[in-house]
């Protein structure tokens, strides 16, 4: 099937947890609006998408993340890598006649499969709108951080590390909960930690953790910042040990872009932060075109 | 103070949730008894030492493990290594002239503070029984497993991994916890696990087990075996790239002795399992003969 979203349509970022909707209008975001019914406290998503027209207006709506998942309104099967804008395009999964499901992106990196689903529509953006060379390196931290290599413009391959997922793990339960409980900051203690991840031995460096406090080697309160400079650092470390790009691309938040600059550049190469909204816009636009 | 345990003591191995108690005579185990009185459900613990020798006997009594710890009855300073039973008698914590605990031993290994409380006793001890060279590998596998290089009968280094814990908290918590409510066995999946492990990228890896389960690539009834053998792989894979030995000596039980050994064969070096309760009695007798 194939339909004109025109020069006015919805597009919306549904994830496990939140939502964002963009009204888009010349390719510009005319309003947006962000909300917490994420896949997971939706039941009706025929009515949900009703809901979002009444509120932005009665127009064509693209869905991206989540809602394609089997945990959402239906399952857009996963285009396998190499894939570019045209092949995500090609796999729309329709609804009905104006509204349709962006598949995610599956792949078989050196034997271990992996999977992104909402995550390509910022990749695809940010190459298609120049804000990132079409062959590069780029980051997408989070819970389970991406990173993608991007050649020609179309995601080649890709890994997730669930390093952030792990990190709230180690900070709710277990032997290191009671010390991590401080917050997490830029300085010594973090690219402390940066430079342990580079040994990529995490179960024996977290122990550290807990001899260094025996041992009186550590401030606690220390100890948050050099546990999430271990961990994001080993998952540079893995990363930059496979990829010869001079310059990392991160899609992420200014906070936690900030420290995975950090750890980058403690590796010697360059970071650059990229604007994820507007990535988001960008992708959604090229999509929509094709 | 030195005091003379003679031919008749009791030993007590006191970890956090679990104690073991033996009666030594001549020096053989002439009784044991096993409960679930660790150091943190008791508080006072004079009158369980009582209860001890009422029940077993009133005789000197060595205890060793988290009884010497700050959660314990009284903290018994870590030894610096290299330790051996000289250093570890030398470091007795004396409550009264018939009840003594063993120290731990602590190290700066490659400048990442490690710690061992109560591993010390069977570590020495096998070392002074023959159970194995007195300079070789041995590993304590566990919650926190420990990798103690002994040279010349003595605790020279030694790095502890959280595998064990790692492992407990992803099958309870998380993305995993649903895929990862199986049984470990010991065989094709529980190998490729390993092999993956051999990456020492365990994030990654990690996710790898939900990808997978999203594209069809593994039955969900292996993921557990899987992911066991991926942390204990990632670990066995770290400690062994800076060990020449050819054996590795493995104090533990059967079963997790079994999954440590497949995996340090996966690697090409030897596996040795070592009886952990003898070689305890053994490290009790040569602490007592000092």
């Amino acid at each position: 099937m194939v339909v004109s979203f025109g020069s006015r349509f919805l597009a919306v970022d549904w994830g496990t947890t939140n939502r964002r909707v963009f009204l888009i209008a010349g390719g510009a975001v005319a309003e947006t609006g962000r909300d917490d019914r994420g896949v997971t406290s939706v039941e009706n998503f025929e009515a949900e998408a009703a809901a979002i027209r009444g509120r932005f207006g009665d127009l064509p709506m693209l869905l991206a993340g989540m809602v394609g998942s089997n945990i959402g309104w239906r399952p857009a099967p996963y285009v396998a890598a190499p894939a570019g804008v045209a092949e995500i395009a090609a796999g729309l999964l329709w609804i009905d006649d104006r509204t349709a499901i962006v598949p995610g992106i599956s792949t078989l990196v050196g034997g271990r499969p992996d999977v992104m689903r909402g995550e390509e529509v910022q990749l695809l953006g940010a190459a298609a709108a120049g804000l990132v060379p079409a062959s590069s390196l780029l980051a997408q931290p989070g819970t389970h951080c991406k990173w993608v290599e991007m050649q020609d413009g179309k995601v080649a391959d890709f890994v997730t590390a669930m390093t952030g997922e792990l990190f709230a793990l180690l900070r709710k339960h277990g032997l290191l909960a009671a010390q991590l409980d401080g917050e997490v900051t830029l300085g010594a203690a973090f690219l402390e930690g940066v430079e342990e991840g580079k040994r990529q031995d995490i179960a024996a460096s977290l122990f550290g953790i807990r001899a260094a406090k025996m041992l009186g080697r550590r401030d606690d309160a220390d100890a948050t910042s050099f546990a999430s400079g271990l961990l994001i650092g080993a998952d540079v470390a893995a990363r930059l040990a496979t990829s010869g790009h001079d310059t990392v691309h991160i899609l992420a938040d200014p906070m936690l872009g900030g420290l995975y600059s950090a750890a980058i550049e403690a590796h010697g190469r360059a970071a650059h932060l990229i604007d994820s909204h507007a990535a988001f816009v960008a992708g959604i636009n090229e999509i929509v075109k094709q």
